[in-house]
């Protein structure tokens, strides 16, 4: 069994703060890709979690990311804020815009905040959820490279476009899902190459747009939207709303972005703030209530609410700490260590 | 063969008009249901269109609806207008709320349309539609009566929940999808059914939960949806933004709407409009061509974009009037015919 090393939650931190300053991020956006990669640790999703501090140095060391931008907050419309991430990563910025997004939702029951020319590299459901710890339900989409193709065709043109939802449960974790409109993420096929493993019937395509269940002939090829046609329309709706409605790139202009085609994409991300009380007034309790009915329809038959894992996972770490390999911490820690 | 008749767009709209206003329906929401109808004929969506005259009349006869309610128009907050229905139909509610709701779209970026207390049996690609003709984006949702089965549950709780999307494009129809969350519509059981054909795999349980092909078992038990958990997640956010967030029925709640469990459903509709200029500004244009590099991106690999069978039976019917059966039509005459 591979040696495994358990850490608490404010080493966890400290760990990633030194992996980030000792590769030029400033502290500022050490500190916002910190609490991004311990949350999703602390949620065990290890994908985005302490592992993903790898990927973020490398993508400054190439230059790809300017690790000392100040993203620009812009006040673009009543319900609209925009904030320019001048090429830094995504998370200050998301940051630096939540605050007006959430007074403009308030005010107006409906606002979005436009993210622009970011590095994206974090979970979606940590942005969402942030609207329903202030009461709002959320939703938020990004294209990513291009790894998929639409229903139908047959080379990639679409990102693995996640889309997330939130809705606020007072007293409770909220209701939140994030799932990549592909019918699988791409790591799916490398895990599978690695292990030797044929993919499952309906994950991919070769690169003549014949089904494969082939990893190698998959990587060359591209992924298929989960979902058939339903899926690949949804994906359609990620890249305009989450580009050209921005301004911002479509997933199969992000490869280019960095200098050499490497390091983490380089887009925009659409994020939509809904305040149930500015819709409902006096009735907001009621309707709260209400929702419920929803939950409770879904559990009492046996179904599961999604990111219940991750909620169980939550409340495990925050009283015992997060485990990862040995191997991951060695290296964290010489990405730590001056030269 | 069975006998067709063909009928001009002018004549389908008397046909239309004379049996709504036979059945008690004002003139303004016979005129319409008629443009939602006939729109539907005309684009071939024989489900949707002059054949749904049927079920209006009847939900009218059963008192489900009340065909000469006076929709409200109330304005919740800068980005939010609602429309009471009053028990009235969704169209003519839509119709009031659509100025209102362009004018704050455009003014500040986002807007949201809520409909409540509505019978809602029109396509939602309508609505959309009618707010890419005015040069905006448009999405809108609304739950039905439950016939879905959350994934990995065993009874129907949530409804088929359609999901619709616009983009305008300048000197073209836009790029439209509209699809139901469910695997399939209910209709194509039943027409399985009558048919004596077994389902395909994966649309449907039986009431205990298990796997079925047999359209009775399927009747009884659920539809699943679409995309496994994905699909269940989307239909989930569909029953809280066009539910509880506007102060509206959830799936399973809309069939005791009518004191009989007859008529067409009743319930709410969500539509959101993104004004493209008060995002973008100058740089509007130049996005509007960026977007289109996805279409081409989509078509060029022999995929195809949504609704351009629709579209393509839009011109012929222009061009040439909508053939409808003799018997529907038989039956229209009769339904227009005053006792």
């Amino acid at each position: 069994m591979a040696q495994e090393i358990t850490l608490s939650l404010a080493d966890a931190e400290a760990l990633s703060r030194r992996v980030l300053l000792n590769n030029g991020f400033n502290p500022a956006h050490a500190a916002a890709i910190t609490r991004s990669v311990v949350a999703a640790q602390r949620d065990e999703c290890h994908s985005h979690g302490l592992y993903r501090l790898i990927g973020c140095a490398q993508t400054a060391q190439y230059r790809g990311i300017d690790p000392d931008a100040e993203p620009a907050v812009i006040d673009q419309a009543p319900s609209v804020v925009k904030v320019d991430a001048n090429r830094g990563s995504s998370l200050l910025a998301f940051e630096k815009g939540l605050p007006r997004l959430v007074e403009k939702a308030r005010r107006n029951g409906i606002a979005v905040l436009g993210i622009n020319n970011s590095f994206h590299f974090s979970a979606l459901w940590q942005e969402v959820e942030a609207l329903s710890e202030q009461g709002l339900a959320g939703i938020a989409m990004t294209p990513s490279h291009a790894y998929v193709a639409p229903a139908g065709g047959k080379s990639p043109l679409f990102g693995t476009n996640p889309f997330a939802f939130s809705w606020p449960r007072p007293g409770k974790a909220p209701y939140t899902f994030d799932f990549a409109t592909s019918v699988v993420a791409r790591g799916e096929i490398e895990l599978h190459k690695r292990a030797g493993e044929a993919l499952p019937e309906g994950w991919a395509i070769d690169k003549d747009g014949n089904p494969t269940t082939d990893p190698h002939a998959a990587l060359d090829g591209a992924l298929l939207p989960f979902g058939g046609y339903k899926g690949s329309a949804l994906s359609t709706m990620i890249e305009l709303l989450a580009g050209p409605l921005i301004g911002d790139l479509l997933g199969h202009e992000t490869r280019a972005a960095t200098p050499d085609g490497q390091g983490k994409p380089f887009h925009g991300e659409l994020i939509i703030a809904f305040s149930p009380e500015t819709f409902l007034g006096d009735d907001t309790e009621r309707q709260q209530r209400h929702a419920e009915a929803l939950f409770e329809g879904i559990v009492d038959q046996g179904a599961r609410l999604p990111s219940q894992r991750r909620f169980a996972a939550r409340e495990r770490s925050r009283a015992a700490g997060v485990t990862i390999p040995q191997a991951l911490h060695d290296e964290l820690e010489a990405l730590a260590t001056p030269a």
